[in-house]
């Protein structure tokens, strides 16, 4: 806290894909960015927390069992919590996330891509 | 939930200013989106809730007691909880906050433009 934070200079940080950095806290949330390509995303749920993706730059499908959408930049879609859901991103899409400090980003799945712990931007 | 949201959409909806709307929820926590013109914010202190502002359009002044930082488009700044502070837009200015559901927007202070309670688009 306490600092003006630029989201393009964040993802000029970094170049990792799926991997969610940390560039501030609140109220026991986090604000996290992140690079996705690639349909690497597992089916996964997060039983306790609702997340949102706020598209910064391309497309991202996100799916549900029984649904699509699709978010273009300037879009946020939120997924309740307890739906079983994955994201497609449609080529390169950085993405901001709004969710609870300490979620589990696969949710209880593990996947190549599952990170234990987010890194945190020096913003 | 359940729908994509398009932030400039949601700016077309209303025209008035220092009255946020609320256009997401989750987690506990409202997404709002407002519109502010001219010297009207007094200072107030949130004792416990984190107050986000980002900027969607526009140039905005945070001031704290001891440091005024100015946002720019694209830029967020998160007030800590306790920190007594005001905001000046420079011109006008479009804004998405990310706060508790239930925060009193000019904290226990009231004025022209406090509101009871926030509205909510039917985005």
């Amino acid at each position: 806290m306490g600092k003006v934070v630029n989201i393009s200079q964040c993802f000029k940080m970094f170049s990792d894909t799926f991997s969610p950095k940390i560039i501030g806290e609140l109220n026991g949330q986090y604000i996290l960015v992140v690079r996705c390509e690639g349909d690497k995303v597992p089916w996964h749920t997060h039983e306790n927390e609702d997340e949102m993706f706020f598209v910064i730059e391309g497309v991202l499908d996100v799916l549900e069992k029984d649904k699509k959408v699709t978010v273009n930049s300037g879009e946020f879609y939120i997924v309740s919590r307890g739906t079983e859901h994955r994201v497609v991103p449609q080529g390169l899409v950085k993405l901001m996330l709004f969710e609870p400090a300490g979620i589990a980003h696969t949710g209880e799945v593990r996947t190549e891509i599952t990170k234990k712990k987010f890194d945190r931007l020096d913003v």
